[in-house]
């Protein structure tokens, strides 16, 4: 699970304290979500957030709760997940058959509540009540934007702006959250908190920016899931958009002339996208938030986090794409 | 939604009061979100919970954040009700139709969660970090006893005991909490919070019972949902427990002798309850945990506060059935 984390000095063993706190935070007699949650753990997660909550944490003084703020943000990642792939009806997770291929969608449902519940649970014994009140707003947002994500399916008349407010909700929030709660627990500056707070935020924007890009483009192994799953539930993402002005057969812009697309013009969208390079356009807008955020980094206080910082920017939005 | 309470003083204003901040915490410009919000409260909800909370609050000092804490308790109430209907594929909730009903089970988790979050802001927000602990600690049981409710649809090896355990999750712990955190907020005396919070827990066990024997013996329209519902889905309540021993063409017992029943013997078992007398039998349970919550209400420091949770624990468990 930390390997991803190898070279970085002292981050493999906080995060295998991270781990250990999952799993005992989420430990439970019952052995339907013991079994759900394990199944999910053991999925290799790279432990992003509580990596980068950590990593923001050593711009101040890190002390032991840290680790148990490390792994509530975890979990919620975690809960959301479940939740959404019952709501897509994803199969797969992490590689793994989803929660709810194997427990079922009632169970699914229950597993994810559960875990947001020991998330606050944790969040109620070591945080301050300011950033447990900003984790609960966070979730509001969450919950708003995959409600107006899924309003939208099969619909044309998504903008940019539509697009990068989802996307805002979907994940830079949380990775926002995570830069700036690790530093602000840790009473780092006030300024170098809200700067790592707009790092977070612009590394979450370029990341989901990716992560859609590679519903088209990636290497299914990889990825671990299968390819033109967002295109097939009728939701339109950047590639989408980029693609529009490109096309050169005229074919996508018929079908975005009408006000929504049915299932098999969404296959036909997904080809479409690939031959007119809409996901390359789309990488050019992850390219440019990868760039916001490392000119932020560049202006942190020097030293071994700052180049953490750097180096798993630069690893997870450019190097492995 | 107040009219529940017309005869005790001072609370259908102060529940008013909860149903405002209900409304508005959980506002949104999204109108999925508002729209499925206000259909639920427009359900004529008894706002119990509440209620509850606010009579305990006045064993001690009531102050203005206590009815954000009173209205806190209805949104997790709330949530759990959304997420229940989508995993129980009630079609109906408080007579009107259930969220996911009209607005699909995607957006309903989704609206479940966001009720949770935001009940959580509360939380956060104005209470003590003990009690948002006791309520992020009681999430986790209410989910994993619906888990093993789901987990024993259909089968037989149900105990009295085990049924005890999961209506503990599923109503008493959250009436408990009611009670307990209402007086402990308002600063009531130890002993007047402890047993406030055994009152709570005998009331909630005594409701569930009672709900459980309606779900056979009910008047369609007052309980508002279809009856039958329980066995249909496999669950086996306190009636049919209690109806196995008195069931004397040994039909039951035939059935219960398998492991697993079918849902067509689900059917048949509902009218079998009913002919032996295993609803009448369940009666007896709930009748005492209703004397043990009397009891404990009759040894409470006298005045008006006393004399609203006898009337309610009569009202709700005694004379309304």
């Amino acid at each position: 699970m930390t390997s991803y984390w190898n070279d970085f000095s002292g981050i493999p063993e906080a995060l295998e304290e991270v781990s250990g706190i999952i799993r005992s935070s989420s430990a439970s007699k019952n052995p339907i979500i013991s079994n759900g949650l394990t199944a999910l753990f053991d999925g290799k997660g790279k432990l992003l957030r509580p990596g980068l909550f950590l990593i923001a944490a050593q711009f101040g003084k890190i002390r032991a709760k840290h680790y148990k703020l490390a792994a509530a943000l975890e979990m919620l990642h975690m809960a959301t997940l479940i939740h959404d792939d019952v709501i897509d009806d994803s199969p797969l997770r992490r590689g793994f058959p989803a929660v709810h291929t194997r427990f079922g969608k009632r169970d699914a449902v229950l597993i994810g509540d559960y875990l947001l519940s020991r998330c606050f649970r944790i969040t109620a014994e070591y945080t301050s009540p300011r950033n447990a009140l900003n984790l609960a707003r966070l979730i509001s947002i969450i919950c708003t934007m995959e409600i107006e994500q899924n309003n939208d399916r099969f619909r044309n008349n998504i903008s940019l702006r539509s697009y990068l407010r989802k996307i805002m909700g979907k994940s830079a929030l949380l990775f926002s959250l995570a830069c700036y709660a690790g530093a602000h627990e840790a009473k780092a500056p006030r300024e170098v908190c809200e700067r790592l707070r707009r790092i977070g935020y612009n590394i979450g924007i370029a990341f989901q920016i990716i992560d859609d890009i590679l519903d088209y483009t990636g290497n299914q192994d990889t990825v671990r899931k299968s390819l033109g799953n967002d295109i097939t539930a009728g939701l339109v993402t950047l590639p989408v958009l980029c693609a529009l002005p490109l096309d050169n057969t005229g074919t996508l812009r018929d079908i975005f002339s009408r006000t929504v697309f049915t299932a098999e013009e969404g296959a036909l969208i997904f080809d479409l996208v690939l031959r007119s390079g809409g996901a390359e356009a789309a990488g050019k807008y992850a390219e440019s938030y990868t760039n916001r955020a490392l000119r932020e980094i560049g202006v942190l206080p020097p030293g071994k986090n700052r180049d953490m910082l750097e180096t798993l920017t630069l690893r997870l939005l450019v190097r492995e794409r």
